[in-house]
């Protein structure tokens, strides 16, 4: 089959060989693929990763309860029984792999093998390039899932890319006072379409008065700058990792008795829902589509383009 | 009066000039005050701080609500006016002073100025020795203010010094499961004493099983280890600040959607009633009482032992 692997350096391959699934697996003909910073990051070494890249995708599933039907799937394949998994924390598995991660082969390819309880049918009346966001979606969802948000909370939200647009519009329906920071004018307006607030980054001098601050930077900048937004006894939620190390003071953490909570993947349920009652518009986020073949190519434009997506269908 | 005073170094002086106080403060003839590890840090520069030192105390109360009865006090002195103040949360008051630790004359002296509100009246019953340590269990009772901490919950102490001894003695009786992880086997023994589990760092390695883990060891190698020891989602309580900068990886804690939390000061009527019944039994932590006039000294001893009392009021 067609492939993108990635070992060292990205390379299409058209002839890898196709995977077989057992039960409780299910082969996924995938339809269309999504990129993602985190591609984007493993490339640049994270994790280590070697193998077919991608974790965003919809397709069919070729047997098991949803044969025949268009699925998206969740990215960590958990073993069901280790004390994580006993706890219902499956996402935290220590055995897990990861869909185009860790140790198991991802989504840019003709198929895919994904555990059965990790996929979710998508309804007919949700189109591929809608549905292929449900992965990054339910991560936006997560926030609400870990951290209590209030209409009265003050939420500022740093970053204006991908992932700072989805949890954006995730957040603006339950906190209504809440602004995007970023630097990027164009990408800002996207977030005004929606009538979500935003501020150029020069604009606004940190004040400490945040209840809630949501890094999306992917930035080792994003950490200090949502520290010096958020109030005393506030929360910070790191929503993007950023590789290697970082060298800052812990002591406000303490003082100011800060909250941080990581966050990662989130609930595909209601990321369906909200896709296609439309509550989340992923449209405008779309810049670039390309087929399976120019993956390399696809690579290099989703650095600096919002999403970008690979057809992986044969036309 | 006599004072300990720091300014760039720590000297006893015998003809401090006599504080006065108007209202809404009373001042505070001191009866005996403790040495906590803040005070070693600050006498290494930590916060910049100048004036007289000590900040953990128990005084009479010269006129107020309290007048003629012994008090304790809270540290923290606020506007009573500005958003965090308005919000009941007094004790991240962005213009405070703080006793003994910022803008503010501390308790190593004759007499020390307290906000009325700061006050807290303690028991007839209850001793000097005992009383002092109101603050510092207050700071431990904070923890139960911002954690959910569940009797099935593994709960970690890494630390034990003072603090940890005292975080241990206020969580133990909610978390079943809960161990002090700890260098000195004379320390960890007081722990044992009081039907608290204990064990050697060598002893423990970490296997990512803890839900909650409290940082007490005020080092720069309790955070690394706290990550080491807790569970994905679980919680690192923050309790003890590191001077200057540290490195390292942010990146477990989106990968494992850890949740840190930082807590200073906390609740003085949660810790008076718990001395009071013996909830917390500080008694074993008194290693060394010496006069204020021996104040220097007093702080070098502090360095390798747990609480050093200064007995304040002239025998």
């Amino acid at each position: 089959m067609r492939a993108l692997v990635l070992d060292g350096h990205v390379t299409f391959t058209p002839d890898y060989p196709d995977p077989e699934a057992t039960e409780p697996n299910v082969r996924v003909r995938v339809l269309m693929a999504g990129i993602c910073e985190t591609d984007l990051q493993l490339i640049r070494g994270y994790m280590g990763y070697s193998g077919i890249l991608g974790h965003e995708f919809v397709g069919v599933a070729e047997t098991g309860l949803y044969a025949g039907r268009r699925v998206v799937g969740e990215i960590n394949c958990s073993c069901g029984s280790c004390p994580m998994c006993a706890r219902n924390l499956a996402t935290h598995c220590s055995s897990r792999s990861v869909i185009g991660i860790l140790r198991h082969d991802g989504a840019f390819a003709d198929y895919l093998v994904v555990p059965q309880r990790n996929l979710h049918a998508i309804p007919d009346s949700l189109p591929n390039e809608i549905a292929v966001f449900a992965e990054p979606v339910a991560a936006a969802y997560q926030i609400l899932v870990q951290v209590p948000v209030s209409a009265r909370d003050r939420v500022i939200v740093l970053g204006d890319g991908r992932l700072g647009n989805l949890c954006a519009q995730v957040l603006a329906p339950v906190a209504h006072d809440l602004v995007v920071i970023g630097k990027h004018r164009e990408k800002l307006q996207l977030l005004r379409d929606r009538g979500i607030s935003t501020a150029l980054v020069s604009d606004v001098p940190p004040d400490r008065s945040a209840d809630i601050v949501v890094d999306c930077t992917g930035s080792e900048t994003g950490l200090p700058a949502a520290m010096a937004h958020v109030r005393p006894r506030g929360t910070i939620v790191l929503k993007t990792t950023v590789a290697g190390t970082q060298t800052m003071s812990w002591a406000p953490f303490v003082i100011d008795e800060l909250t941080l909570v990581g966050s990662r993947c989130g609930p595909f349920d209601r990321a369906i829902t909200a896709l296609t009652d439309g509550e989340v518009d992923v449209r405008p986020l779309i810049q670039a589509r390309l087929p399976l073949e120019r993956g390399v190519e696809a690579l290099a434009v989703a650095q600096r383009r919002l999403k970008v997506l690979l057809d992986v269908a044969r036309q």
